[in-house]
């Protein structure tokens, strides 16, 4: 029996809608959860608007294991990510004792401003998720993760989440090439998709260095399921005496 | 009296769910939107699994103007996208005489084979989209467009769009920058997005050369109302003795 644990993930942010900033969060978050054994299986970009907000976050909690949310929880009137989670889960918004001891070590003499009084805010009974690059922390309430959006100070973020994801079993990949259309290769796709059912298995196309190839991605959580399919391909490629190349470790 | 259009993507393939692929067609289809005065409000992210297709269809068709999908067009098992949606409009799905007739065009002597023929087949009532790149079309039902996944496909399918898309009133959008962290001008932000509620004030911080700035965009359908509400935030920022530049035309 294998076990699978999922995640679903939240960008907020107008800026990412309106094509201002690129995300660049998604990869990072989905390969740091599959080391963890848990699969991402659905993501929202959602504007910064309150309901909106609550609504997904609400949809998404009861769906998936965990709940990661990126973006909206600076300093700024548009940082509303942090007040809509409370309202999600019905609880207040407080001032978080332990965020503001950070805040004021990290910024000393300069001290704690109105406006960073914002990041000292949590809903009531989430705990704190530490922010080794500029001390603002994000938190945790019950499976939902609120993290910042800034790539660098969400990827520091991970860090100290190691502990509280449990994941089930690794999602594994191999994958292989071949340099002609993907088309050519549809009937044996098929055939060894319906002898592995349990094995994922994507098909690819690329353009590169002028000439025409696919990318053939095996997906299984079971080691030998994903070896016997991948072999199976294999032999059916050069059978039709066609050649193929052995992928580097991609998911 | 502002016309807005709003519009949806859906993002379909466990190859960005993975990691495995980075997503190149939000921005690239949010920036041709704003163009075209429909504004992007929601993405999701979906993996390459029918029901989950069909109700992610079903949910956003009814929720904005226009739906658009990427991924999950070609000729392997693994592109379910055409069959998915015909379910979700309930329809059949059926060959197109015109979509034959492009790729037997394309691939000449060469011929449709089987794999190649699965890119003929269309929900019924839908008309084709155009792909000057590799003739393989895309489809619009109704008020959903669905298009390839290869980015230099999508974005020559978008170019066929251009006349079915209604757009309203542009956003605009003006930017400032300031070399200083975001949290001291989070007061006077708050005072001009109170002032001119119509208009939506972001705050986004950067670390560039070795120092940390923030930008603040401003977006509006009005002019007026935007060039006032920068004009107010110029001041303001003055007022505190602090230096803001002007920004390239940004979303």
């Amino acid at each position: 029996m294998t076990k699978t644990v999922t995640a679903s993930m939240i960008i907020i942010g107008d800026e990412i809608l309106s094509g201002r900033t690129k995300d660049a969060n998604l990869t990072h978050l989905s390969l740091w959860l599959n080391r963890m054994g848990v699969q991402l299986r659905e993501v929202r970009v959602i504007p910064d608007v309150g309901p909106v907000i609550q609504d997904t976050v609400n949809d998404l909690r009861v769906c998936y294991d965990y709940v990661f949310t990126t973006g909206g929880i600076g300093p700024t009137h548009d940082d509303i990510t942090g007040e809509n989670i409370a309202k999600a889960f019905g609880v207040p918004y407080v001032q978080s004792e332990q965020a503001f001891a950070l805040l004021q070590n990290h910024y000393g003499g300069e001290g704690v401003s109105d406006a960073r009084l914002r990041m000292t805010m949590i809903p009531k009974g989430a705990s704190l998720i530490k922010n080794p690059v500029s001390a603002a922390p994000g938190f945790q309430i019950e499976n939902v993760f609120v993290m910042a959006g800034i790539p660098i100070v969400m990827q520091s973020m991970l860090l100290d989440l190691e502990m509280r994801i449990f994941g089930g079993d690794k999602m594994l990949s191999k994958a292989i090439h071949v340099f002609e259309g993907e088309s050519y290769f549809a009937g044996m796709l098929e055939e060894v998709e319906k002898e592995f059912p349990q094995v994922s298995l994507g098909s690819y196309p690329f353009f590169r260095n002028k000439r025409y190839g696919a990318s053939f991605v095996l997906r299984s959580q079971v080691e030998s399921d994903l070896d016997q399919a991948l072999e199976m391909l294999k032999l059916k490629i050069g059978v039709m005496g066609k050649e193929c190349f052995d992928g580097e470790a991609e998911l």
